[in-house]
């Protein structure tokens, strides 16, 4: 057992020719800390925040599996030195995975997670249980009045959420604050028609230091969430969203930078367990046999996106799995039944592929409402 | 020739197989832009705003290379969004590598570049010409009266520059503030003893609605720049960081995560172009030889970050290259030949090494200072 104090986190390593396991394990060890040759630090310093190596064990397949743990005192609270403590500079050397990640309750407690969670999205929305859906308005090149048309026809066919394309920033075309207070109150015009409270997530992308007001913006002319593309804008973006009120939607753009299959960052632990931790109350990740045909987007990691997003973690709430990238409307059924009813499916082009993209919809929610009803009676019997 | 207001993205792929490298450039073309089913976007949007291939040619090593212009109006002027369509949603899928990059002029001009650029740095560190150095203070776990103790005695030594370790961010140790202000003004009574004009920069990671505060303390205490974990902080960092009149030296740390061989963003092209275009003044990367045994960190490597952060290019100023991670001090004459003048090392653990570092420091300078004289007076005969 590691104390209570430290960070744990489980590499897999993959040595070059001449390379030796636990030489590498100490490498990162010190990389990642201390990151000064062995006794030049001062007093006691390198005892107190050297990494230290817990266990390293050699894997069927021929790597090596190592557990480093840190004092905690490394990490300040903020993301960015979260992620540069986990995989800064050793991004820069080879043949090290991110796998596995043993948050210790401090972390836990200073990074909070999803401000609203599971629960909370669904008391937005007005959908207590089953899936929810959340339709897309797209393509970036189009103006906020034809956006705000798609939001509203979305939402009155009852989509739960409707978010921006995550392409959708401050561009002339359909610049933040018109996009935004448009499509706000399409919506709500639709919510007034229907009873329904469908809540639209504009995309937040943008500058660094006009993201508070962005946030601002969007809670003032209603909207009950937005869309955060965690990478480029920086995982504390995440957090700040949740902080002004809003559900924070996670998307995964440029992410799979880090997947690669000896290098990186595993995706359960980066948009799983880290992109939970930072506060995000929905993650996005490309569903298996959709656009994204890459031999990672399995079935199995599907489940393990979802198992690290809904699981106990401390006091922390679960997040909803969000898969998207190309799920074709008519097998959403089938993928319900896979993933489980606190999923929230993501459905865009197969929606516009159908023309009327309203009617569209209500098949989709109708089929979606079908297929859990059945579950539940299936659960029960 | 492409039109003016056109970016052009160059890729190299490596297709899977049965795949085909025109399909996989088309399929780019559109998941970087409408990330729609062809036709399904209204009106002549999709003409509009799908990417374009240009040209596709296959390489000797029987990868394809494609050339991909994208309509400047996807580019909002911040960074998230540019990453986002150079690297974003195809980062999850594989065998595409970003390899080089023509940025038209109007991108150059809505994001500038460095605000002090090669020029501006020597300006403010009293450096008309000749390489410079940059100490570092660390490791992150000394309080800021230890780290306070360093930089002021690497200032009185005669450093250009001394950075904040990248791994001190607001821990408990040496928070921010505390931290800055101290170092700051150890750093400013070196100065006034040895009449010297040694530039602190402290490292801003943080919280991303705290930056500003960060930057406008550093700014207040005499700060003349700062030290920017660029990816885990979001590149819009460094821009402000210039904005507010400091000096922006960007660290890769993540970086690494991006420079795959089959898949990613070539480092040239991120820590030299895009680095660059964001406003970085100088840009640390791997030294050959160093702590990175990496295939990739290679004096070619070297010298193809360097071109991209010195050439012309628009009306952008030039950033310093400032090779790090592991230069041995005696070795930094053999790298200020093969590097140039307009070359800021980074060097740490090596000074450290020897005891003695503020000597060490002297030292260092004073081989510098003879190499450099003996280049100049080489090149003059």
């Amino acid at each position: 057992m590691t104390a209570p104090d430290r960070l744990r986190a489980t590499y897999d390593l993959v040595c070059a020719p001449g390379e030796e396991a636990r030489a590498k394990a100490l490498d990162i060890a010190r990389e990642q800390t201390v990151e000064m040759p062995e006794g030049t630090p001062p007093g006691d310093v390198e005892a107190r925040v050297l990494g230290v190596i817990e266990r390293l064990d050699t894997l069927p397949d021929g790597r090596s599996r190592v557990v480093i743990s840190y004092d905690v005192a490394l990490v300040d609270g903020a993301a960015p030195q979260l992620l540069n403590l986990l995989f800064g500079n050793i991004s820069m050397k080879r043949g090290i995975r991110l796998v596995g990640l043993d948050l210790p309750e401090p972390v836990l407690r200073r990074f909070g997670g999803p401000r609203f969670g599971i629960e909370g999205v669904r008391e937005r929305c007005g959908a207590p249980d089953g899936p929810l859906l959340c339709a897309v308005i797209k393509p970036v090149g189009l103006a906020p009045a034809e956006l705000a048309v798609m939001a509203e026809r979305f939402a009155r066919a009852g989509a739960h959420l409707v978010k921006d394309d995550h392409s959708l920033a401050d561009q002339a075309s359909a610049p933040f604050r018109e996009r935004t207070a448009r499509c706000a109150a399409a919506v709500a015009r639709a919510n007034d028609q229907t009873g329904g409270r469908t809540v639209y997530l504009p995309n937040v992308s943008g500058t660094v230091d006009g993201l508070r007001g962005r946030l601002e913006l969007a809670r003032e002319v209603g909207c009950g969430g937005v869309l955060v593309n965690a990478i480029p804008q920086g995982l504390d973006a995440v957090r700040l969203a949740g902080e002004i009120g809003l559900i924070a939607l996670s998307h995964p753009t440029m992410a799979g930078a880090f997947f690669g299959r000896d290098h990186g960052i595993a995706p359960e632990v980066l948009l799983g367990d880290v992109f939970r931790l930072v506060g995000s109350d929905g993650v996005i990740y490309p569903n298996p046999e959709g656009r994204f045909p890459h031999p990672l987007w399995t079935v199995a990691m599907g489940e393990a996106i979802n198992r690290r997003l809904r699981e106990p973690l401390g006091g922390l709430r679960p997040a909803f799995a969000a898969p998207g990238g190309g799920v074709e409307a008519t097998r959403v059924p089938e993928w319900l039944a896979r993933w489980g009813p606190d999923t929230l499916f993501l459905v865009g082009g197969s929606l516009y592929a159908q023309g009327d993209y309203e009617a569209a919809t209500r098949r989709l929610l109708e089929a979606m409402r079908t297929s859990y009803t059945r579950m539940v009676a299936q659960t029960r019997a």
